[in-house]
């Protein structure tokens, strides 16, 4: 059995393989398996990027049946059954493709430039530096013209990602960067939260939706509804008629799924998701299963299923069992079914918003059992351990303990899907 | 008074102002201060970046007369009393230069795209990044040859960061990777520490080098004495008449000062070491001073000072006593001597060497005695913590909490002095 991604999904499938009698192989482009859900606080600095990254060789090390390889997939020669990566062929008997997705900016590639999504670790430094940088800019600046745009953020999408990023930076204007420059006061920061829905956590109940919009206004965060963004620039964003001027685009708003339905010319929806069948493999090829952000999956009322860690990683640990028994029994067959576990968002550092069956909380409450929750969720003790430690940190202190700028100026290498 | 460089001394100068009636300005290419010592253990993966860098905001944000500026010094004017940035000039009353060292290839700096240095946090995650992926393409690889290849190191220079790289690199390869790969046994990897000198550590008593060296035998090390190196390039290093097949050499062995010398048109050494006055400041700018790495200093017996953190601190607070004197009579002098605090260099995870005056230490209390030091010379309480976590956590389960591979196979930017 190969795997490529070692994401939630990818992992999932090859740790619940463990007794079965097959030789499993990931391969994925790093050499760690990400906890996405944090990457925001490494992008504001409150997190170190190893806090929540742990390298996949270590977390399958005493798998026997499991090894790992580090490399880019290129393709998948369904016929000959092979993965093709960049030096060399993979044989594969059962192939597991959980390469995830990419942030996408709905045919305006050349936005890319200014406005800067998250999906990896190089990503999040990318925007630590860039945010950090721009307080260090408008702290520079000698006209109020340029300093005023420097301390102008905009958030692109009002999904979880969004409202994460807009707390996170607002907080870190607010409190953590308060005392520390002598220009200009970061308290002077404006976020702007663009999301083109008519209400933010749209995904979400109508009720929570209104709490996290009322906690992000009380923090000071401007939230622009119903709003399209027509341009992105070096000097600001573009929303329908309105223009604001911004040194700093977030861009949370769109992704788009591994190219995997090109690999196997398989047919996809408009975001490039794979149509799979009930029991997650391709049309045309049983041996091959795409599984989390790459593939389209519906629930019962036929809505198609969230990119979410939950949604991965029990299609991960389907795909994994059927494999099992079709290593004893050939027919074994199986239908996929998501039991929902949840949503959550946080807003800044002390409220989020839960809704998980009949169960709706908001406000300090659910931040609590949100961070519980992911510290619980998180893979390694040590990672445990040290995200525990930052946020009581920071919670105490109000530091960042990972405020730090480095690499240069250029973006970091292509987006790509694995 | 401006400060360029917030190293270990341009920060204990600025720290020592702050109840002096001056305004202070910190100049840095950097928004943070780099524990430098520790630095090889962030290239090893045993401590994440943020664990030994600390915001220059937030540890002077308390200081009131002082302010921090995040800028690319080009030069100075004396003429005019003024620094030249990227795109401004600032004045100085006066000013203090501590712009520290970068590493250097004896003229030879086509070696630099083969053989790595570490000087900041940018190279120690790109050596990080360096020597994990040899780990990795020693696994992938097919034939005999380069799989030796990618499981040989090579270390240039017998100093303390020499040995310290060669002792880091064998351990991770022996203890920390050892049950993580299927194809290769990463205790095969083998490191050689090539020293120009008929002894490793010179400057340290010929008894600390033979323990160190014998040290270092012990834990599979390959020392080759009085051993020039000829040639570095992808495949390996010729040194003398031998070669090494290599795919990762770290280059630990030549400094050469930041170019404060050219900026200010003064006399410097070999290394490009500003000589300085008694008082440390620049013959023919009175109010000028070059402190740490970038200035030529001697002892009493006229032998140059290392460039070593506390001779930096001692004179960055040497120079802002002077300051301060000068505050309140112009005409105040006073002249630089250096109190030795010792040497000392860490072998593996559990030995070090330490020489101080009389007293010569080596073996695990050594080790013991330089953790404590380190620990308490950290700036900032959650780094110390963060950093006594992380060598608890090492000591105990050997594995290493920051086996990230992150960034691009480019080079980071071009070695610049501050």
């Amino acid at each position: 059995v190969v795997i490529l991604g070692a994401g939630f999904g990818g992992l999932a499938a090859a740790r619940a393989l463990r007794h079965a009698r097959v030789e499993v192989l990931v391969i994925d482009r790093h050499n760690y398996h990400l906890f996405q859900p944090l990457l925001y606080q490494v992008a504001t600095a409150g997190l170190a990027p190893n806090d929540i990254a742990q390298p996949i060789r270590s977390i399958l090390g005493r798998q026997d049946n499991a090894a790992v390889m580090l490399a880019k997939v290129t393709g998948v020669d369904v016929a000959r059954k092979q993965v093709l990566l960049d030096d060399r062929r993979v044989a594969y008997d059962d192939l597991v493709i959980a390469t995830g997705a990419r942030h996408a900016y709905f045919g305006h590639d050349d936005w890319e430039a200014h406005a800067h999504g998250l999906k990896r670790i190089d990503d999040a430094t990318f925007l630590r530096r860039k945010i950090l940088l721009a307080f260090e800019r408008a702290e520079a600046a000698t006209d109020p013209a340029s300093r005023r745009r420097w301390l102008n953020f905009v958030v692109v999408g009002g999904g979880p990602t969004g409202v994460e990023m807009a707390g996170a930076i607002m907080e870190l204007a607010r409190r953590a960067l308060a005392a520390d420059f002598r220009a200009i006061d970061p308290r002077e920061a404006r976020v702007t939260l663009v999301q083109s829905a008519p209400r933010i956590l749209p995904s979400f109940a109508p009720g929570l939706s209104r709490a996290a919009h009322r906690r992000l206004e009380v923090m000071g965060v401007d939230i622009r509804l119903s709003s399209r963004v027509t341009g992105c620039d070096a000097l600001g964003v573009s929303i329908d008629a309105a223009r604001i001027e911004s040194g700093t685009i977030v861009w949370a708003a769109g992704v788009m799924a591994s190219p995997a339905g090109q690999w196997l010319g398989a047919e996809t929806d408009a975001v490039g998701r794979v149509r799979v069948r009930p029991d997650l493999s391709v049309p045309g090829a049983a041996n091959v299963f795409v599984i989390g952000d790459t593939a389209l999956t519906q629930d019962r009322r036929g809505r198609a299923l969230p990119g979410l860690a939950p949604v991965a990683k029990q299609q991960g640990l389907f795909v994994a069992r059927l494999l099992a028994r079709r290593a004893r029994n050939p027919k074994a067959r199986g239908r996929f079914a998501y039991r929902g576990v949840g949503l959550w968002a946080t807003i800044g550092r002390r409220s989020a918003v839960i809704q998980a069956g009949p169960v709706r909380l908001s406000g300090p409450i659910a931040w609590g059992l949100w961070s519980l929750a992911h510290i619980y969720l998180l893979i390694g003790f040590r990672n445990k351990v040290a995200v525990a430690a930052s946020w009581a940190w920071n919670y105490v202190t109000f530091q960042r303990g990972a405020r730090l700028i480095t690499g240069d100026d250029s973006n970091p290498a292509p987006r790509d899907a694995m």
